[in-house]
């Protein structure tokens, strides 16, 4: 039996590695914050506040997004878009997810159906 | 351009999250910690000492491998075996894993092709 806290613990962990990449990702649609969450949210990869905001913050600073206050509506929000290098690095590393899962699919397979 | 160490960082963490999926998987067939190593080199997704050899004490710990030392050579050696509950963690882990990969590849084609 596993408990509840132990599977949680390592879901989280596989997920933490994928939320740059979902980042970038869902960003080739410009986008602010709050409506980013809900976006991640809808396509299956849920975050959380504490972890997009500083995210954001740091992609920018290495590049990987870019950013624009819109002023249009009453409230200003400040949209972020995935920048060319950004692009490439999204690239890559769904690249390296889909070579990732399928080394875990063969293993799976390899020692073949349950505990022996 | 992405440059390298910035590749690299995301690359890692991206593996960081399946290393224990692959360890579970893997030592369903039991072996030692420099042939798991090995193994999962073969299998595409390497790994190192410094990580496999503590995470394979813990996850011993936690219940999710059993370990039994073989005397049968001239050196002894502690092998490790995924236990049942490690099977349980594996099989969940491995259909969260496709699940986001999955999820991550509907967000890419959702936006459509490269930076608009």
């Amino acid at each position: 039996m596993v408990d509840d806290g132990l599977l949680g613990t390592h879901r989280q962990e596989l997920r933490r590695g994928t939320v740059v990449l979902a980042c970038l990702l869902a960003l080739r649609a410009p986008e602010y914050g709050y409506a980013l969450l809900k976006r991640l949210d809808v396509a299956g990869i849920p975050s959380d506040a504490n972890t997009i905001y500083p995210l954001l913050r740091r992609l920018e600073e290495r590049g990987l997004l870019a950013s624009e206050w819109n002023t249009d509506d009453t409230r200003p929000r400040k949209f972020y878009r995935t920048s060319p290098a950004g692009d490439e690095l999204a690239a890559q590393l769904m690249h390296d997810m889909t070579d990732l899962t399928a080394s875990l699919q063969a293993l799976q397979s390899l020692n073949g159906g349950p505990h022996r």
